[in-house]
């Protein structure tokens, strides 16, 4: 049983507040290179205790098998503005030396059942304690404004009720996800006619 | 002939650093007092001078106004979830000691002819200097995350594109603004369905 | 009895956001006035809810009058280079419009018989809350790097080391903090000096 | 010649914001092992474009060999509150595998003929940018707040002011230094003092 939770999330708060260092640094340097940014806007959390606790129970996790199982202790998460950017991004972190990553899951290309849109990476980062170098599990989740905003809200509404959330309403959000997805789409349609339209000239 | 810009903009740039951590710390009271927040983020800048000089020569402000005419040299953002939700800020923010309003533009009702939506409120706000207190006009914009995502998209696509921007992909962004404005009011719907199914029980 | 801590310190925590704001906000104006800037660095916290609980026992204080009796649950710390800084930064305090000096102590000339020198200005400071506006009580410290050096080593020791803590060593610590002080008297002088040889040319 | 300054000195700005993180985050650690930290507050800063044209100048400095030969350009600095933890951080950094320490100069016991005191180490930091891994070289320097203290007001003296600086003064300040190193040791000797008190019981 993790008695001290406070220093259990000790290494997992300095990773997020070191991934987020990391991760927002790169929105200057496309605009140093002249390049539209890929990146709105980074957000990182450490799961809550609470929450963590609740998992391990859902999940039936055992609390010593907790750091391998449970790989969103660590959060962070990448805003774009179009679908392209996602990969973009994506390619970058795959050629960063001060993570691993260990796992991809394109929920981009393939929705969840809920209406779910991101891109999930589960890396392995390393940081640095007063005792040594402790290897960290975090999952970053890049996806547009658009994807993010509609699963912000379905999180919000869920949360806390159960009882009012039907499966009526779980189809309503499930199209509203998909509608939202094809703004997403038609947007990047507009990004590429005005490109074509400026070269033209 | 402003020489000096550092100057100029250093009281704004306080401004906008005190206004972010008062409405931040809004948040936090919501959370306390367990009712849902009806603020997801807040975001501030003050306009660069050289985005300034530009309006100046576009709109004909003769430099001696440009602290009673500009009024967005300051500006503040508020994103919420839901519809709703800007108007309770609105409220809140009307409550207020330590700032005047000047000005309410509600864009949210009446969509600007872009398809753009945000509710505009202009305020003077004083900030204490080292030569004494000086009252500056600020510009807090309250729209949801749905019209945050629309109206950052179109500014980007505009941005540095006037070339390709025909009628016809603006046409194209009004449509896709007033989808996003339907996606909104649905979800504004399944939070009252929700809630009524909840005192149902 | 107090039961949320939590929420009876929120209204501190954000008096002592803001203040950190718009103090730290000060020194970059005597950056651009070209004037020497006094402010060397700007801390601040809120005492936590352990030390506000054995203080009301310590000092038989009533949980009902626990704020208007204790003065310091916010507390800002302005570093100075100069004893002379000091009053310029309480001059400079005293002209503030956002809020109101209740009590000035001065233990930079009068140190407690610890040795302790720093100048404390006790505020009304108001707070806008969502349920209105809240007046706060807060103390700010100003001192100059050498006093907090001193200041902070000696909490430093004292802390959690009663037991060891003779009249010997309390004897021996007065006597630092007076050669400290000696330290600060001749850097004063020698910016005199200074100053004087520049204008003799 | 370097055009782009700013381009130039961004990815020193990323070093900097991520050591600045790094670097603090060791604190709550030690408050977490239940030890006294040595780390009392961490500063860090990019040296500004117009100071190291200066410096290039002033040491003949071929621009194309600023990024081995400027080791200071990106600055990180670590105040303690006794000289030996000094020695302990030290050991800490040499013990961390993100960095690569190239050099070391311990003017703490072989004070620089000014009188100012502090450990120098000078390492090599993988930055990853958009573009790939970069190494750069970052000065952190380590000293205590009584060693800060002097070497913030002699600098402050001595910047805009050669002409009212003379060797007089130098002396003086020599002088003032050591009386401040003689507090840090006496400090020292107390610390350990109550510490054999303690046992003692």
């Amino acid at each position: 049983m993790i008695q001290d939770w406070e220093g259990f999330l000790l290494p997992y708060e300095q990773a997020v507040a070191e991934l987020k260092v990391k991760l927002r640094g790169l929105r200057p340097q496309f605009d140093q290179l002249n390049q539209q940014t890929p990146i709105e806007f980074v957000t990182g959390r450490v799961k809550p205790a609470e929450s963590i606790k609740e998992k391990l129970i859902r999940r039936h996790v055992d609390e010593e098998r907790i750091e391998q199982d449970l790989q969103d202790i660590a959060g962070l998460r990448i805003m774009t503005q179009f679908v392209d950017d996602i990969y973009q991004i994506v390619h970058i972190l795959r050629q960063r030396t001060d993570m691993k990553i260990l796992e991809e899951r394109d929920y981009v290309t393939n929705a969840k059942p809920s209406g779910y849109r991101s891109y999930h990476i589960v890396i392995e980062y390393p940081v640095q304690l007063v005792t040594g170098e402790k290897k960290i599990l975090a999952e970053i989740q890049v996806r547009t404004m658009a994807m993010n905003f509609w699963a912000t809200i379905e999180h919000s509404l869920k949360y806390k009720n159960n009882d009012g959330f039907t499966d009526e309403i779980s189809e309503h959000l499930r199209t509203l996800a998909t509608q939202a997805y094809q703004i997403d789409e038609e947007l990047a349609q507009i990004r590429k006619e005005i490109q074509a339209n400026k070269e033209e000239e």
